[in-house]
């Protein structure tokens, strides 16, 4: 782990498209790596290009064979697609179930597919803090796409919102009526909704809810972006070219309203934050921060100390 | 919003058992309000008593009226509850969506019964900084027992764990195979899983299923907490007297093996480093401290500046 890494060829090599290269770097954000603001410097001028789509959705509705899909048809036009499997990973295994990976095989050996799974490690701000720095990778690497799918449910899948210039909500029929999908947030955060494996039956039903919960929910005068809601079944590849379609159209409508640069900016703003927020954090566990930390606890639990008073202990023994 | 509050008063009649003094410590928790420290002081040598049992699942799974019918078995045994609702709420909105809320309808007007729901706000550590200290307000009012529902997908569902000292996972029957609960992570956080619905087809496999991936799961020496998966009909009182026996057996094992002591020493350090974070962070807010985010975003947009040199700038900035 202690090797020194060559930064200036890594990037060069990276910014040359080389997987290997991308990979490594990502793996250099996965593990927090301390020569990631060298590589931060290097990469910034080369950032800014990509267009970042992001899946969300219940388990089971489909995600990574959608991905797979859109993958194909982004492919099929030509565009350099990399490919974000973010895990919500439990906190106490740290560990990445990727099972259904395999599925995506059919483009491992693209060169114009890079496809790359990363744990988030169940830690506070562990997507918002690693994520953007994994898209950044794969935007100077030359991605013109980059789809960043959330894997099973976790703190993942209302923050995928905030990395992404385009998030797509996956719908199974009949998994939730519409109600079920205002509890879960997402009417607000879908750009697009996928009504998948619309094979199934009550899929022009789940449509139609969420088409009439997305009319009662935007009264606002200025020009919006309504929803479209398009039914696939992308096991089959139904419905695909109808997805990416309403995906092609948020960008152009985003573009046209000067809302993708609002949105890179607000991401850009979160990860600054996200990183600042990490460097005072580690401060708390460094030294004798870890030790203090749990001292403060304790006479926490005891009834000793209020958690504030605690808090402020922790903030002085570093400031 | 700026008149006083005589947090003696309030904590004294909350401290008493008074509902309305309870709603409003939590409001002001909820508004993370200037005099929390204080109230917090207040509140900390009365706390420590009340066992958090954290109740978690996907949308539709039924959780809202399992927690009623938990509240009811509890309160047949006299103890006095505590059910702490968290919405995921949307960053766009900061609302909650409550229409289920009206099932819990008929505890309503229990005085042994606090009913509260809590929005998370969307922010990052919105859950781990706001909901321990409602913890705290419902303990030390003298609830036995507070229930720490989920409400939709979002962030909260990992994060339920580092709160409760038990953490139930509702499973529908047929929802998805182990294969996506394993996806979930929720494996791993679960102290005893409920596989509710249980009246429908396939609930005998789910239940197998699931014994079937935690008896795989389980490879440790020492002696571990084995999850019993419960079957139950959560609406029509099926199966819920057995799931307090095990939510029981799973009390009464941690106090044994030193685990309860163990979790809250971890619950108390993660919210002190939660408000010792946002203390840090509300300083980056402040003063200039909100240009300044806004200024080093826009210029790491451009690519003149990468996000690490931004946020040592901003840290730089607030020391």
């Amino acid at each position: 782990m202690a090797r020194t890494v060559d930064v200036a060829g890594l990037v060069d090599r990276a910014l040359a498209g080389e997987p290997r290269a991308v990979a490594r770097l990502i793996s250099l954000v996965e593990t927090a790596s301390p020569v990631l603001p060298e590589v931060a410097r290097a990469l910034a001028p080369h950032t800014g290009r990509a267009w970042v789509v992001g899946l969300t959705g219940a388990p089971g509705v489909g995600k990574s064979t959608t991905t797979s899909a859109l993958v194909g048809a982004l492919r099929a036009r030509g565009q350099r697609v990399g490919v974000l499997a973010v895990d919500p990973s439990s906190p106490f295994s740290g560990g990445a179930l990727l099972g259904d990976r395999v599925r995506m095989g059919a483009h491992a050996t693209d060169p114009g597919v890079f496809i790359r799974s990363m744990a988030t490690r169940g830690h506070l701000g562990g997507l918002s803090w690693a994520t953007p720095q994994a898209l950044r990778v794969l935007d100077a690497a030359g991605c013109d796409v980059v789809l960043v799918e959330t894997v099973g449910v976790g703190q993942s899948e209302v923050e995928v919102v905030s990395l992404a210039d385009t998030v797509a909500v996956l719908i199974a029929p009949g998994s939730g009526d519409g109600v079920q999908a205002a509890k879960a947030g997402i009417l607000e955060i879908a750009d697009v909704f996928v009504v998948n494996k619309s094979d199934r039956d009550g899929a022009d039903a789940t449509a139609r809810d969420l088409k009439h919960m997305i009319s009662l929910g935007r009264r606002d005068r200025a020009p919006t972006w309504r929803p479209p809601v398009v039914k696939a079944v992308a096991s089959s590849g139904v419905g695909v070219d109808a997805v990416v379609g309403a995906l092609d159209a948020h960008l152009a409508w985003m573009v046209e309203h000067g809302e993708r640069d609002r949105r890179r900016a607000r991401r850009a703003a979160g990860e600054v934050e996200a990183i600042a927020v990490e460097r005072v954090r580690s401060r708390f566990g460094g030294l004798r921060g870890g030790a203090a930390l749990d001292v403060l606890a304790k006479r926490v639990v005891a009834g000793e100390l209020d958690p504030y008073a605690a808090a402020d202990l922790l903030v002085d023994g570093v400031g």
